[in-house]
């Protein structure tokens, strides 16, 4: 056992700050806008649904943000997380390359979710917030903030898509068993719900604007949002830095770093550390976003101004987008139907320092059972992208004749999507198309007046 | 962060060796009987469906077994496992002990099974078996054998109960992810199977009846047990040598320990390694069996000779009973609902090295939600008792003015068992009595003509 299979790090090795890519964004920060006005979105439209710590790290100058003591207590019931050589992976497909991947399936809720869910209760509470709200669709997000509340004292109040809430009892109970109060949506407890009563089976959408309504109306009450926004992202950067630990120890540094991309936070969290060691090392590492063919943000959509939700609420965020209107097939991986993405993320990838790779759902799940098969840890349909992806990579590095040192990022378990599998298995599962049409019928309700930046 | 949360061990700390408790036990070894004559059950009772490394452990006189390097490395996915101080726990019941556990869940089937399924495996892997077959009842072990099947590429067949089949469809596709067969017992594919298919939603009993019948006939077969057997338990001491290495660490010496108590596998496994450094260094420790009320082996059963099995075919046991006809209320613990007791720990129990304590079902969900909204973790059913029995400890060591260092074993997640969690948030969860009526009358079906014992 010289070369051991996991590589760990002590609990005073979780990082003591989070690494803020945003004053040194490629191209600069665009802000977000105000939907009314087409001008910059301040603090003052923010304020009456997130706390001042938060509204603050969304538009920080800061290259490093300190993580407050407390939050590192309560990250240390699972971080720092693992970090393996996938021998047994490498063997299968008989490749050259070394594939590491950090496993973010150890948390609490299974996956990288708790990460930003755990600093936003805890400012929230710092600031006498009592309760938060928030939606939630395959329920990850949910989960963890439910988590995260119990952590620090505060309500939880969930508002869970209709078809997701029947669906998917189990993460419902999750929530409960934390405590929190789970909500079908569209709910009698709102306007917005009230308003909606007529989409039975609700959607994500209707769920945001339930919660935060709600947070808006209740001086003690907030609401906490699981991706995208710059702060969710600088939260995850724990996951990066420390396999920045992890790969010196093993003596490598990565030729490319992979993950999944829906909202964009798992792959921020480990990429950002990683491209920030690239400028000040001079590696000369690539970053691989990988998102479903089915709701190809990066490599289909138009970089413009959209809003973040498909009801049209939020303010506008500069972005990768299909169009708010656009409705993803329904592919296994909630969590990467989402018509846009991340702004840090799509900055990144429109300045070329990122690449994105699209993958089809039944490769996808075929690699998921590979891994399975030889790892052992049953993948999160969403993390299987960026195992599809290192196994793309290592293929790739064979037919160069290169041995290449992949990192990717197992962000979760699928110990709530094994009817997937089964589909799967049992050769059912659809591999549904993009559909062009469909993204320039929602390319074209893209919000009008505001500036062009592509 | 002086004083951590976690205690984690790197991978070449994984044992060298297993504990092997047999040649010290307490009264001496008891052989099992062979149901014809009721002479001792030779090896060559066994070789049928055993392969010759594990009927050997079934008799080791040696008091340390050495782990084959393969083994070793195959539990290198997930071992070292962690140890953690329950400060939160500590605080939310404000007890003046200090409590920590051991977490076993973060295996890839969740839960200590994989701890014996995988030299299982290996062993038979190496006498040239091509197959393994079993039975499993809520699915732990089961998904385990087919995880370590993966690992050593051995075809794995689950006979797997009725009406788990037909309940727990995700425990089902998690063995058939890992590539096992599984079948719903009973099945047309043996004789048993088609003798008892009126009995449509199965049992245990019929399940082992199937996989046994295949190994026996079979000579590229084997059969694999999950539990009560020497072998299983000597698989699970891994587990103790750990914590006795993370205690060190944290400068402790356990009062007490505990873990929850079915066939016996995951207590010894904890218990074993600190019975012994009890005997060396002169420890004080004590050790408690913890079982439900509703199928109190322990401490309403009798000592005696019984059949593992509910039909009565295998070997007589010398061991605590509630007879094999006894048919324990269904609570959640399905893992727990076991007549039997394994041998080793029996003894133990009947030499007073071991207490016993039982718990009820309410009061265990109890302790389980407490648990998950301290520590974050949601326990598996089982794993609550535990959870409860530690909770006792530290409220009686309160109320006699004491500080005890308590360990108790958290043996696995809740994943697949938040059913039952709803059911307790509900308010709807049963609190079945036991029935001294219904064990006295199993009792009185103990097979004639075996030595007392007791």
């Amino acid at each position: 056992m010289a070369d051991p299979t996991k590589i760990l790090l002590a609990e005073d090795q979780i990082p003591t700050s989070w690494v803020n890519v945003l004053p040194e964004l490629p191209g600069g920060a665009l802000p977000p806008l105000s939907p009314a006005t087409m001008e910059p979105a301040g603090p003052d439209d923010l304020s009456a649904i997130f706390p001042p710590a938060v509204i603050e790290q969304e538009v920080s100058a800061e290259h490093e943000i300190r993580i407050p003591e407390p939050v590192r207590e309560a990250l240390g019931l699972w971080r720092p997380t693992p970090m393996y050589r996938a021998r047994r992976l490498e063997e299968a497909v008989g490749t050259r390359s070394r594939i590491y991947y950090k496993y973010e399936g150890v948390s609490p809720a299974g996956s990288h979710k708790p990460n930003s869910a755990v600093p936003q209760a805890y400012y929230n509470q710092q600031a006498g917030i009592t309760k938060l709200t928030t939606e939630t669709g395959a329920g990850q997000w949910g989960s963890s903030l439910a988590f995260a509340g119990s952590m620090f004292g505060l309500e939880v109040e969930v508002y869970m898509v209709g078809s997701s809430f029947d669906q998917k009892p189990y993460r419902r109970s999750m929530m409960r068993t934390w405590g929190a109060e789970v909500h079908r949506s569209p709910s009698d407890r709102t306007e917005a719900g009230k308003a909606n009563a007529a989409f039975e089976t609700g959607s994500l959408g209707i769920a945001i604007s339930e919660a935060v309504e709600l947070a808006a109306q209740r001086p003690d009450t907030n609401y906490s949002l699981g991706s995208v926004l710059n702060h969710v992202l600088l939260h995850q950067t724990v996951i990066g830095q420390e396999t920045i630990a992890q790969l010196a120890i093993a003596g490598e540094t990565p030729d490319v770093v992979l993950a999944s991309a829906g909202g964009g936070s798992n792959f921020a969290g480990i990429a950002f550390p990683w491209w920030r060691e690239k400028q000040r090392r001079g590696l000369s590492t690539r970053f691989v976003a990988t998102e479903p063919a089915a709701c190809p943000t990066l490599t289909q959509g138009v970089y413009g101004y959209d809003f973040g939700d498909a009801s049209g609420l939020t303010p506008l965020l500069p972005m990768h987008t299909l169009g708010h209107g656009f409705v993803p097939p329904p592919v296994h991986a909630g969590g990467l139907r989402y018509h846009g993405m991340a702004p840090l993320l799509s900055a990144m990838v429109k300045a070329g320092e990122v690449e994105a790779r699209a993958v089809r759902q039944n490769e996808t799940f075929e690699a998921a059972l590979t891994f399975a098969r030889t790892e052992g840890i049953i993948p999160a349909p969403e993390s299987a992208h960026a195992v599809r992806s290192a196994l793309i990579e290592a293929q790739q590095a064979d037919e160069a004749g290169e041995e290449r040192v992949i990192l990717f990022l197992l962000s979760g378990h699928g110990h709530f999507d094994l009817a997937a599998y089964d589909a799967y298995l049992a050769g059912d599962l659809e591999d549904p198309e993009f559909s062009a049409q469909e993204r320039d019928r929602a390319l074209a309700e893209l919000p009008q007046g505001a500036p062009s930046i592509a």
